[in-house]
């Protein structure tokens, strides 16, 4: 049996180490935008999206320090859409995690730029990680793959689709779709890249398939959280997604079907992997199945 | 002796038919992140930036055909510069190159969304290029050298500088670094990535500090002609970096010390490279610094 709490805590407090270091490295003097990338890399967060880097790296028994630079990378990509989401012209957040957004912070311009160049600088870390024992063909594949995620058929169509749907009733289908953009595919990045840096197709495959389905269970329970969450256990206000009119599992379907939703796709999600190496993998999906942050 | 215009014509020709072809491979219907991303594309532009791509190939005696994906990245991430730019938050402007910008055609949230997407377009672009008869690591060294000119210490440095220095007296020493940063940098990307992709460091050190004062002589025109420039032959408005009370070398050191500046910056670049093969480069630089457009 693996101790995944264990396992949470040892992960993150590397990875906010890792952030640490990047960010003073960055040298965040007042008024220049690594100011403003510190805040928000330094806001806190569940680290989820590195976690799924580092747990993908177990499966494929790579060490975690040879996938430091993919960790920081999907990190740094998924602060910049919480930064660009959260602007008046989007979403419109007053606060992130408990804190003011880096709009409230650091103004419009600041917050777009900062979010610009944490957006790059995934990039730049990707860049690297041919110099930690991976085959420069296995870095260019993570750069494929992480930059398709984010962009036009991505992440960026899911908050398209997404504002489209505010105010407007919305099929469940029309609703998964957007889902599967807006958190799935980074979801399938982060657990994808450390088996493309070995050039193993059908384990990048597999361990996709597994995201997809994790990414989909994780944002309906980000839903209904927004409906019985707890808004100081989360950190940010609940109730706010029927403010906003916004298309959401617990309003199109229920709440207890959307529960039953996110059991189905954890059933499918641990039919992808090979259960003897995924016990930090299932046991990451429980726990944020069954997380009340 | 080279035919620099018939170069010029031939190249933004071809680039402007990738750059449809490529358009129209993603499908840009109403309402989609595609339709504002092809208008921005799609809107004219001297394509100086692909065509500096296009002049490296020729100086390293590289096929066009084979650095088109990196061609279309340059574009596609100066064309994302150029719409966050122009946003309300950012110089507010209404019109580029003679037509409404994006924010005005689609909204501040779309055109955030379409430079986004514009940005991250570029890696997707550049993760390609290995199949192009280069190696990965070539291609990695590309992402690489792109992603820094891009992010804070490039491009966004220079965008963040630029603003701070609004309506503040700098010096010419910090009017300079700015400008390094907001055009030099990813002039330099553009010249150093065909000898990058070739693993050819020193070629790319060469070409980089050619770039390096083209994008310098560049910029300080851009002033010159903001200053006395005719606004209808530069599709942009003239005389808006006095309104803004702009740092310029017009208003720094006078349009004549300036012209002299950039005919300094001209020999310098021209001194970096080996005249038998820049025929082309040193004619894009001459019709670059004599433009009137």
């Amino acid at each position: 049996m693996v101790d995944v709490v264990g396992w949470l805590e040892e992960s993150r407090q590397l990875i906010e180490a890792w952030i640490n270091d990047d960010v003073a490295g960055m040298d965040p003097q007042a008024g220049s935008v690594e100011e403003a990338m510190a805040y928000s890399l330094q806001a806190g967060g569940k680290r989820l999206r590195p976690q799924l880097v580092l747990a993908a790296a177990d499966y494929m028994e790579v060490a975690w320090d040879q996938v430091k630079p993919a960790a920081l990378a999907v990190e740094y990509l998924h602060t910049y859409s919480l930064i660009h989401d959260d602007l008046p012209a989007m979403d419109n957040d007053d606060l992130r995690r408990g804190k003011p957004t880096s709009h409230k912070m650091f103004g419009d311009a600041m917050a777009i730029l900062a979010g610009d160049a944490l957006l790059t600088e995934a990039f730049v870390k990707l860049s690297t990680l041919a110099d930690r024992g991976f085959s420069s063909a296995g870095a260019l594949a993570a750069v494929g793959r992480l930059a398709s995620s984010a962009g036009r058929e991505g992440l960026v169509r899911g908050q398209v689709q997404d504002l489209a749907a505010e105010r407007r009733d919305i099929s469940i289908e029309a609703l998964e779709a957007i889902h599967r953009k807006k958190t799935g595919a980074l979801f399938e990045a982060c657990l994808a890249i450390p088996p493309l840096l070995r050039e193993d197709d059908a384990a990048a495959g597999a361990l996709s398939r597994f995201g997809q389905h994790f990414g989909l269970a994780f944002q309906i329970v980000d839903d209904i959280l927004n409906v019985i969450g707890d808004s100081a256990k989360l950190g940010k206000a609940t109730g706010t997604d029927a403010g906003l009119g916004k298309a959401t599992y617990p309003r199109l379907i229920g709440v207890e079907a959307a529960r039953q939703l996110v059991m189905e796709h954890v059933g499918e999600a641990k039919r992808c992997l090979d259960a003897e190496r995924a016990g930090i993998l299932y046991g990451l999906l429980e726990f944020a199945v069954n997380r009340t942050w």
